[in-house]
């Protein structure tokens, strides 16, 4: 694993928003916008709406999870400035976590990241969170 | 396919950066952000710079097209009220276009869109462009 530099880890911390994509076993993907915490080492991002038609499992991005735990994520800012372009690519794996004391500490560091989560009630709603283990981080800029 | 909804469609257009998604053959999904256009059916998002180390067949997105023309595309914003957030991706297929009518036209319409690809001579660099036909475009709001 490429150990993440200062710079790629200020990065990674100092944004709200990123997107993930998923595949399932067919090679379909799927990317999504999340909101996540980073502890330094691994990622975290909530289901936090329980799916109106259909079980949590069955939402696509945690079955794509289930049956392929390839994961990939890029945090990037869009400028008109195209020199100042810059992102973050993160692969890895991905974990379902459903309980346990890392689940409760991640789902803490994303109350204490996004007030939204506190005003919903995040740690109540007995959601999953995926883990995303990173294996190679990139950090890429224009100039 | 659903037929895209005015509300998707003006979505599209109205941005100037997604997040696309690929996958290689093992199931190993890349997002990257993008440039892109849309002609009201199809998206055109190009290369446009020759990869430094590589042969433009061989940097990864193409790669994995070429390996699996399974495709997924996010276009969002993200906003702290989060009863503002607003998405739509894309499923579809890529196809690889170098040379012809419609080539040509995608980076006309790209240098519309991007006076940047104007001030880098995109049209004359001969890279390739990535076709993205939708099969399926969902149009997903908070509220």
């Amino acid at each position: 694993m490429d150990i993440p530099m200062d710079r790629q880890k200020q990065f990674i911390l100092s944004h709200r928003v990123a997107r993930m994509a998923t595949a399932d076993k067919l090679g379909r993907p799927l990317v999504v916008p999340i909101c996540y915490v980073f502890d330094g080492k691994n990622l975290y991002t909530p289901i936090d709406k329980k799916p109106k038609r259909v079980s949590v499992r069955e939402l696509k991005r945690i079955r794509n999870i289930l049956e392929n735990p390839k994961i990939s994520i890029v945090i990037d800012d869009y400028y008109e400035e195209w020199n100042k372009l810059t992102y973050v690519i993160i692969h890895g794996r991905a974990e379902l976590m459903e309980s346990g004391e890392e689940y409760q500490r991640s789902l803490r560091l994303l109350c204490e990241k996004y007030t939204q989560y506190v005003d919903m009630n995040l740690s109540t709603l007995n959601l999953p969170v995926i883990k995303v283990i990173p294996d190679r981080i990139l950090f890429w800029r224009a100039i």
